[in-house]
């Protein structure tokens, strides 16, 4: 069934779109990752990283629906599934159980970080084909580089 | 490592932690699968599906924080990773791409009817042991059943 | 026209669709009738009791709805018309005409009590069959018995 | 018990006093009407219409609320007891259990023009002796002319 | 100095100038006499006579700044300073010092009365010239009874 | 295609239809013209002028709005097309380029004028075939005279 | 008719019920001439100062409530009908008819000046016999020093 | 003086009012240690405990006015007075002076514990003899479990 | 354990140390029994009076914290425990049981009368020592006597 | 009148001046059509299209603000008139009379498409001049083509 | 060039004016110095002291403005360059790079109570020429020393 | 002390550094200098520049803090100190004293001329080696711009 007319060529449709289902992927997994160390997360810290938490999966789930429906406005289907999130993600898999906060930190340390990277390769293969998603995903990562430096300050 | 001393006796506890768990699963399900079909729908019912689905994935997403505090609260570490969900949900896996909005639909009341058998379990089992739990699996259930009419009455 | 799939047996659902229909047609009396003491209110005390009818007139719509939505979220229809309204109210015909303050507080006691008393024996019944329309019964009577106090303090 | 001295004479008060109780029944009835019709509507267009009939209901109360108060402003005490409006009410009693969307919006557009038609009548007739009680009755007729405009637009 | 160019013809323009400044000392006089009655007032009914009077203070305030406005825009200036207030009010010079709420309640409905009998006739006499003005006095004579109704009821 | 029943007889659903379709127009233009002005204006009183030019063009848009879903709610189609408005707009084509502040002035103070001529003649035709329509016309020419003499007084 | 009971002697009692009536005096009749200005005002400046003037006439209602009850909390009771007003006030009667905007500026760096004077004795006098009104009396002066400054800078 | 005639009979009473009273005592007394904490806490997570403290403090106070109209409203009267608060609370009296941050979190520790397990015991014995009381205090408890796990969380 | 340094010498700070547990103790004290009172009265002005006594709460419970952390600030602990308030309030223990509203309204006026006259020494006290302080004393004796006048002219 | 200092080369300028100028046109047009469409739709989805047109409408207007005033802050001046727009617009005639919702939906997925097919090329030819002018066109086109996705979803 | 006239005597003004140039230079500097630390903090309380730097920062603004402007309302030219700033300022210049968050705290309570030995300085001298002036100064000198104490408590 | 890993290659972070930390400098000293302009600015346009000049403060601080958060999330220390902005600064120095309101606004033109050029400049280096802070000067110059133009629009 297709639906939407895309405004780009077939080309450049294919890897404009992978650009954002990755990023779609990346950016649920994190909310979600966000969400079960907020829960689990205990230690003097608690309160504060519990909160900060929270402000990385509002980060995190708005810029997912605005990537899934950036994928739509150029006739790709978006896949948000729960298994297509856990077998795709660019963040390993965290561990169950109470986490410590200093541990909380180091989690979300390295999970912003494998994103970011994919995120910048993204950014870069999407300035030619197209310009408006490649302003979705530049605006994103200054959000997630954000919170990535702040999770570093509080591990100095 | 054990953190949060529980209100609970030990065989309750379990018991209690088995129902906010699996609630937790079944709600995080919910807003993965509202969102995809909330993304990829098409047809003339489109914008007010849309618009519907984005009320489940609130409901659902509100309700999944509240049972995980609650189970920490007890003293039972909450699991709400990609894997888990997608391993455990009580929501049969849906298909991606475009969806047409009368299966749209009947997805969504077929998904509901399945968490609802469930947590109407949950609400029985709950009842002795910790009717605190209960009282908040019965609020929950009572919004779930409220969008599962709506749903219905869409197809009627 | 079967319309909504019930999640109770048949027999639960008589027994939890009259407390719910009975609930309505209290509620949208109550409404109704606080309005017109509201309008028609003389004396002193007119302005304060004038607002405090209002309030009684938002929960009383509040919960009105609250139970018609859950009537047909089990599958039963709500039937909330003027005529079954005057038909089958709780709450006897009050006069018309300008009311005296002192006489509208009496009007409202008598009005809740006799609410509350077929609300009380609702909650018993709906104990077994349905916990989630229970809460729904439980929560509104608190409201109730809340405004219940506040007109009895005034007559003291 | 004569309370509230009027700025009409006896005549005129007569003739404006019957415009406002007429206009206060139909629009209670509105309300109970349109919220019926909220709560047992199924098809389709289920969400679109049950959305959309909460507008009327909230129409229909602030103005059944403005001229009640306006009737009791010049002297009349207004009656919008259940039984009365059963009794009097411009709109033909609906049929309970669910309705189909299509009939819905035809039960509206049926209502709402029954109304309308009282309306523009109590227009003319208050015009010489009250225009303050006129102004408010064209202010209402506005509103329910639109309401009635869409209903017919969605039956086209 | 001529500034504003009128819509209206000169005679026109006389007629309806009158009622707009009669109306203004009026309304500018209501306001100061509300509150030196809400400052001034004592008894049992303190507290609810005296923020009622700030919702006339309100009313007097808002509709003074329309018509004064209203005046300017069709090129008569408006005269509200406090000697024309005192010397052309239709409300007679008020008592000084505490003022028991009995009479406080009195006050109020002779003041409102003694104004809205000349509302009506400037309503009446505003009609042909201009409808525009004659609106705006309609408007502010529904709030001014509104309020008479409120004080007369609690006066019975 | 006959959609929307009128309450209004034929020959006064012409009449009460061209004052609509002609209001419509005429606020539309005003909506375009501000919004030209107030991006080109220069000179001293830029800033004070161009905020109050956004005023304008609120009240344009708005009342735009209500005409056109008056005439529809009549019955009457309202066509509110570039073409359209460009065609038949009382305001004369205004200069492109740069404009000074007091000619910007200048350049209201005559659209207004212009507009208002037509509107008061729009009232008076209305006013036996149709006061609902009478009544926004009346409502919105008031504001268009506000802003009338808000434009003259700064040319003083 | 003694009714509330002083916390300050006599003496102290009769020096701060004359501070606080006069402040009463002269913001009532701040208020009255910065609404005149506001409605009358003309010239290039018309919308800034008209727009200023209601930040002024706000200050001084919101003050003239404050030291009027200030008033009746020490057991004095304030006057401020609108004869007094006249009488009393530190501001000179400001010529009717429009004014041009420097005059406008003009008048109002006058009436403000006249008032400051006086409070400026009226805080030196209340300084030992009670520091609660003295207080209240330097945080209005603030607020009109300040205004004072902005219409002086006007003038520049 | 009997005043509010209770829906339960006199045994329940009895049992649901001493229910109703402890619950105050105690949410009371939470709500002072928790303001005495917020106030003398010091240590590298003062800003932290001192914010989480104030929640607490909303939490305690909101609930106890629950409970305390609840007593009223079944005709039980509340006794929330400090020298009550000081004899029955279920929270021993916590040491003045300044207060390091980790002892401050201990102490909420010990005093929320100390009230759930009164807490629970209340639901369990207002089970039968009145479901809405019941209702109240489990919507409470679960409101204080969930600061007694961040708290936990804290010390962990 | 010395944490603060204060910016007062030592004969100051005892001073000013000493007036500020002792206004904490008093406003802690002045909204338990405001709110003891809400929930106990009764009588035709209960609902009236039961309003008025939150503002008492509000006013009480602001200021407690604002005097409470000016104490820490300077380096003094502040105490409002439970058996402290019991113990130094200014205000005398007042019944259990239903109150009336006209004895509810005379206990106010003695509690607020007993509070006030200690207050005014506080502010006598503290003027050379620390005027930061003194003038936080000042404001919330302004509110204090703004409530003792609205009680007593409620006696009147 | 060359009154604004440009920042970019005259050759830059002009070619940036163009494509601000051309993306006015097309998105008042834009508004004006959908505002037309918005009026004159009938059929089923009138609701639902009604009100997604209203957000075309401020997506509309809110772009065509800030790409004039962009034009204006490099110096060139907007020309936003009727005249300007009925000419030079993206979009075609549509037709006037009532309009079916299927026929609405293609009108906008066929206006929208003609604009976004020249604000992708805008875009490509202001990246070297003047990549802040591009940002604000990317943008928008973000926007359009989002709002083309849905039109097209409903379509189908 | 002589603007403002002050309404005190020019040796009273000289003192007042250098009290709040010395304010205004001392609060700008605080709002760069907190700004400057609330970017470079790192550590484990990185973002419970970053949150708490901005309150700073809002204080310090806030308190700035009015001092400007205090100072401008008594007729004396305020001076905020930075230059100024960086010569005069009571805090010390702060180190550059990344700054441990104990550091961090150590650097604000030391800032803090530079500013607030100045400050009560000024809050001496000003008394007796001008108690309005002083009045605000008291006000900030509060906000100072609690600001000063949350830093003091964090560092025990 | 090395703490936030860039993920930026070192030839980069320098040259992307210095950009933002030079960003940095001239929009506080913008907010500064348009701070000293808006308390010192006399002269007939006062109140419409004052307030124009505070939107460009906040326009100022809100980018500033967003270019060294910026800095901070690559891994650059930012210096936003008193001294460095003196130093290092766009904006020449501005004199003190009061300023006429047309040498105000040519201060604002000529000071956002230096910066945007500045500005400009930077957004051309950092292109290639980092999108993501690109972006950020784009959208910060398109602010500039549009102050400047308001500011040179004013000046014509």
């Amino acid at each position: 069934m297709s639906v939407v007319k895309s405004s780009l060529p077939e080309a450049d449709l294919k890897l404009v779109g992978e650009a954002l289902q990755g990023s779609l992927v990346d950016l649920l997994d994190l909310s979600l990752v966000a969400k079960q160390v907020h829960w689990n997360i205990v230690g003097p810290r608690f309160r504060s990283v519990h909160l900060q938490l929270d402000e990385v999966v509002t980060t995190a789930r708005n810029h997912s629906d605005t990537v899934a429906e950036r994928a739509a406005a150029i006739g790709v289907t978006p896949d948000g599934r729960a298994g297509t999130v856990a077998a795709q993600s660019a963040i390993g898999t965290v561990a169950d159980g109470w986490i410590k906060d200093t541990d909380a930190v180091r989690t979300l340390v390295d999970g912003l970080s494998a994103v970011i990277v994919r995120m910048r390769e993204r950014i870069r293969v999407t300035d030619q084909p197209d310009p408006v998603t490649q302003d979705i995903l530049i605006g994103l990562t200054a959000d997630l580089e954000k919170h990535h430096w702040m999770f570093q300050a509080e591990s100095a």
